[in-house]
């Protein structure tokens, strides 16, 4: 697989440029690891078809309610985020993390000039749903997942949209600078936490 | 005092109706319940003058700059947030919940069609500031205080800039916005968490 | 399946109205967002058969001491209550709930003027057994079991008495009271931590 | 002063045998190292005087309620018990291990054909306070103190009772009775949690 | 099987008398409770083959590096510390009591006047690999395995070196200096974290 | 001051060109930030006389012990080490890196072909103290002080030694050595358990 790396001072940006297809196993722990040998906490961005089966899914409200779709997510052409912590790896802490991409995505997107709406961990452009989200977490880490459509093809029971539908051509530039956001937010709470005085 | 207080499942929201100042001492742990007989995490929001002396300050990174300056942060009139939490009181856990408390700030002052610019924690409308923030912990609970400029007075050695300026007129909204929609954002992740299968 | 939900400020409190046996599925997580749809940290008590096999079984003192018995936790009609907690999902915390709630279900039986002896996490009336309990944790949430005795017919291997034995008619009250006193001490616990000055 | 030592598995039990009264001082952490060079965690109990000012209080709604009395828990003669654990230090670790050593009292004074009644983490009998209790926790551990009156003599404000008026003679033994049953416990759940398995 | 049962003040030694064969599966959570009824932190140690499998592999760098070799772990004759701790189970904290037990290691295996180098977990004498090492952590406790070569036979791609090549003869007093030298290293920490005052 | 500072993956370390002495203060949280502007985990080390007041020390023990010396801690010349991590700050963790840095003084100074003996936190050559060394934890950080002397002068009460008597001569190079070790081992953990399976 052809991909980049950066290295932000807290985590690993990988960046994938061949397509890569979401499948809900990519949200299993250290398949970062397995897959490009990264050592450290992680952000990774692909491109791809989004076809996530009820076995591979992680949030039991959308199981219980999606449950006779075969393939409850899905989505034709999206971008997609799966961060890894190992840090802190309670699931108050990945779901907190899981906003922080939210919004930063949501920051992203904004600036070209398109207004979103943000109802929990969902985007939405108008009443069209942009994103799927998840967190979670395992044994020895904490994992999220952000999905983006970019095409409003592949869904079947709820309305999407796409970024290209949304005017965007760049689509790559979204994807580094969300993902970049991301890891360069996580370092600086790290430094803002080592510059704080105690409470008395 | 005359104050209001909002029930959600998991905070208290005080809404102080009269003018009351922030100096720094709010920060301290339990403020709260001695203040309001609070027994929940909370947010309260009130509204005044804001001027922090330097040992009152837990921003170390700004004492050492500002060591000149008696009074580093000082506004004439500013909406201010004061969170207590105690389920989670590591400053990982209240830096995430600062961010986003910044980023749901940002989000109701953007609904009244202003675009802002948010670096880490503060907000800044232009070159100019709208907003201070800290994060921080003690022994029992992790406290946060952010504060909004509603004018563009009082300090003396940034360029501020404030609600009024940005021709936001019921100041009482935002306040309660803001506290109202943390409180639910809060909410909204106790039941996600519990909601999500872990990771194989 | 007909049940009935009150909520506290930080639990839900399902009641089952239906006869519902355990069979050791129930302690696994999640189990009362699935049944229940509730996304609160919850007791839930039912009244039916208990019977466990070897490979339900948590406490693996009991699985090494009857490994030839092939149903080892076995009676005729039991009252049961499931807890799950998501707030504190470690041995120790959920370990020291059990003992609460052993505690308290003591409190409700000896309030018929019975006099109960406790044993850890057993209840006995003079030599006979009352209950059964075990506390264990997953990667997402912390859950009890406690199975309370109604009838003394069941078990074959351990001498064993049931509330209607000790005199006691109105079964569903000992249910209702134990759970919602429960879930009130939780309740209280979580003020109380509120409200407390740290040592110096 | 003259005191003994016993061990348990995890715990120190300190049985003092020289009156000492409990000022509020004793609950400060590493009391037990300063005064009796204990180095595990440890339960002290001894019968004194109970005196505790204002500036010794740890409970805020105490010090708010009887912001106007001098000393507002006082007793002539009481038996005092003090732990400290430094193996899990935060509130709601240490809030449930009070309410078990207020179960764990109860237990014991019972067990000499009294009833009484428990509301959160007060002893009554009747309408008549036997005991008073808090849970606090500092930088490096977690304490308890519980004070059961022997007399009902001291206080100003409340109407108390003592162990004396329910007819107990042997408070030594009450002392030992409850001191050796707490650390017993701790010992059992300790053992508890490393026989049991996770949940799938 | 015939063994030995000391006990630190924190921790069980269990010295295997018979050979025992490491092959992965003591690895897993409560093999000490299912094989020798413990129910304390412990460390256990036997002697005997040395063969792990892919399958039984918690080194996903090893599995990667090696995983056209059926058994990458092998060794004839081994002397095997298998440590499992429920006090903290996350794997920061069992990763640094790894590099206790290696150190441990290091110190008794030199005090027969040999001098080994260290790099990471690894012991080598010269360029020759003397131990292997993991650590890991499941839901309800956190385990490490060192195993150091008596023989240097066995392993097939890596240059391997024995503690009889090194003149060690008594391999019995090795295997109980380490294991009596890490239990009590374990309980010194904890007095040690009982006398600590904290930072202002 | 004159100062150098190299960056690891995880940790500062900043190498004091200039005199310094150990005055207690150092251990004082933050530290680091104050005086080097750091806002990452670190170890500083410098050279310089070590004087300890009772009023700066830590180890309660030893307090109790040489309560009427009134500065207990002495050496004319000594290399220091303060080490800060905010990731763990719990106790028992600094407590386990305390005797990593400890074990890697050790591995450093037998490296010039020296003989030491540990016991605990202590070095020793022969039955001469080499060094002190105290853990401890504050509201935000956790720290380490390892003082090793250079000379055997200073000290009142006990036999020492210093690196100097044991022929070592370029202590720049002991002190670098000992800090860049110190901070690799700790990247290497963090690089390990993000490399590792959980338990099933």
């Amino acid at each position: 697989m052809d991909f980049e790396v950066y290295n932000s001072e807290y985590m690993s940006i990988i960046f994938v440029k061949d397509k890569l297809n979401y499948t809900g196993k990519e949200i299993e722990p250290l398949w970062a690891f397995k897959t490009f040998d990264v050592q450290k906490d992680s952000i990774v961005v692909f491109r791809g078809k989004m076809e996530v089966s009820q076995e591979e899914m992680k949030d039991l409200k959308d199981i219980k309610r999606e449950k006779d779709i075969e393939t409850p997510i899905k989505s034709e052409d999206a971008i997609n985020f799966i961060v890894e912590h190992f840090d802190s790896i309670d699931l108050k802490t990945i779901y907190l993390r899981q906003r922080l991409l939210v919004f930063i995505a949501k920051e992203v997107i904004e600036s070209y000039n398109i207004k979103l709406r943000r109802e929990g961990d969902d985007l939405y452009f108008e009443d069209k749903k942009l994103s799927v989200c998840i967190a979670c977490k395992g044994t020895v880490s904490a994992k999220i997942h952000l999905g983006i459509n970019v095409k409003s093809k592949g869904a079947e029971h709820v309305k999407i949209v796409g970024l290209e539908d949304l005017g965007i051509k760049d689509i790559d530039e979204v994807m580094k600078s969300i993902a970049i956001k991301y890891a360069e937010e996580i370092d600086k709470i790290e430094r803002d936490l080592r510059k704080t005085l105690p409470l008395k």
